[in-house]
């Protein structure tokens, strides 16, 4: 199927490069077969590159695309030398940068590098764990630390969306399930009532949900179109008239609900 | 402290808008005030944000840096007009990689588009619930799902890698603790023995352990250093005996211990 190959070659862990890679791709409709070069950091290791990119573009007679996130000069030299199509992220924006900027560039390694003993990054794994310790409404201590609290039926997204606003965002999110007992006494759970302010709503398409819930529970009362269409109508109007804001994650990517999320709550500890 | 605004411009989410630039921005030594624009999708939102790089422009007397992933032609074009430095990546290289190919770009928006419908989508979802039902050892049910099982002592980075891999990768990590009870057996917990191929160990320096565990149980024996030396030297040994790979995390963000895990596993599902 495919007959060109796509190289992702960076000093660090090769994410940027992937990152910058894909979305360009992705406006192709092509598949190339994917390879990543992480941690080239060193002289030996771009030849070393170098010789795999150019062995296939001997193969395949075609010129690999090769994605670059490298900073490192030498090592860049050298992977500039290959017969791949380079398309170089830091060569193409950080000189023009220098100049609008004044200043120049220190050609730095990795914006992970030592990370882990900043406090961004502790922060970032203390918001994990107050995430995982407070999915589905498990503790209502130390909601006080939330930076966001999700609500919403069980299976309209709450726990991967939590998850993802603690490890790429570092907040603190928990999240609480919204259910018959509480639509039966048509209030919010207690426990959420003194932090309005950071409640968020999920919902989902009655249908959708019944076909999620149908994977884990087929045929069960939990699962049935009717039971789904009368909880979601119940949470919306809950939501509703408590004034909380909320989406629909029908058709929505974790991604899409939590850059929505960010900007509607903007949470304070959020660095920007 | 900051008198120079970054705007990150994106038709979708802006997350490779944001990884694009910060990338680019961690090069230099500055700290710029960050501004998210997502979701411009329509030419009046266009002109919106287009009042704002030009309000900011004036407001600071110096151009704003416009990082930008816009696909949509005419919001691009309305944005090529602002008073900003613009640094498109698309306009960039999708021309080049056009040529080089011989093919056409399609200009359609963002990757996550109807992505949550997609196959590889609910992948992650699953693997993000395999991995929370399979945390600190949690169930032995389905180990042989797991594209990985991480092992170690207890805070040695196995939650946060687990939920990392399956987040970013849509892989099945499973984490197992290794405690005293099995240093005492001197063997891996007998549930682990039939999935040897998958396991992959993290290890940690004792006196970085003692300090993430003194943080949750102060002057406890969990946290003491001598019990830190004595729990990793015993989880290192078994380790090396059952001649399963490991990596110390001590210095190590989440992103690399994951990129060297699916270097040296190479999960057989991983898309590449």
């Amino acid at each position: 199927m495919s007959d060109r190959t796509v190289f992702f070659v960076s000093d660090g862990t090769g994410i940027t490069a992937e990152t910058f890679g894909n979305a360009i791709l992705a406006q192709f409709d092509f598949k190339p077969r994917r390879v990543r070069l992480p941690f080239i950091d060193t002289p030996d290791k771009a030849h070393q590159a170098l010789r795999q990119i150019n062995h296939t573009a001997e193969v395949e007679g075609k010129k690999p695309l090769v994605f670059t996130t490298l900073v490192d000069r030498q090592a860049l030299a050298i992977i500039q030398g290959s017969k791949g199509m380079l398309l170089d992220m830091f060569g193409t924006f950080v000189q023009p940068m220098e100049t609008e900027l004044g200043i120049k560039s220190h050609h730095r390694v990795g914006r992970f590098s030592d990370v882990s003993k900043s406090r961004e990054y502790h922060d970032r794994i203390e918001a994990i764990n107050y995430s995982l310790a407070h999915d589905d409404g498990q503790s209502n201590r130390d909601l006080t630390a939330a930076d966001v609290i999700l609500i919403g039926v069980s299976r309209s997204g709450k726990t991967p969306t939590s998850l993802y606003l603690a490890m790429q965002h570092g907040l603190k999110a928990a999240n609480y399930p919204l259910i018959p007992e509480d639509f039966d006494r048509r209030q919010l759970p207690p426990a959420l009532v003194p932090h309005k302010k950071k409640l968020f709503g999920l919902t989902i398409a009655p249908e959708r949900l019944s076909e999620i819930r149908s994977e884990r529970r087929p045929d069960s009362r939990y699962a049935d179109l009717q039971n789904c269409r009368a909880e979601v109508a119940e949470a919306e109007a809950m939501m509703r008239r408590a004034g909380i804001r909320w989406l629909s994650t029908t058709t929505k990517s974790i991604e899409e609900i939590a850059t929505t999320i960010l900007q509607e709550v903007r949470p304070e500890r959020l660095s920007y």
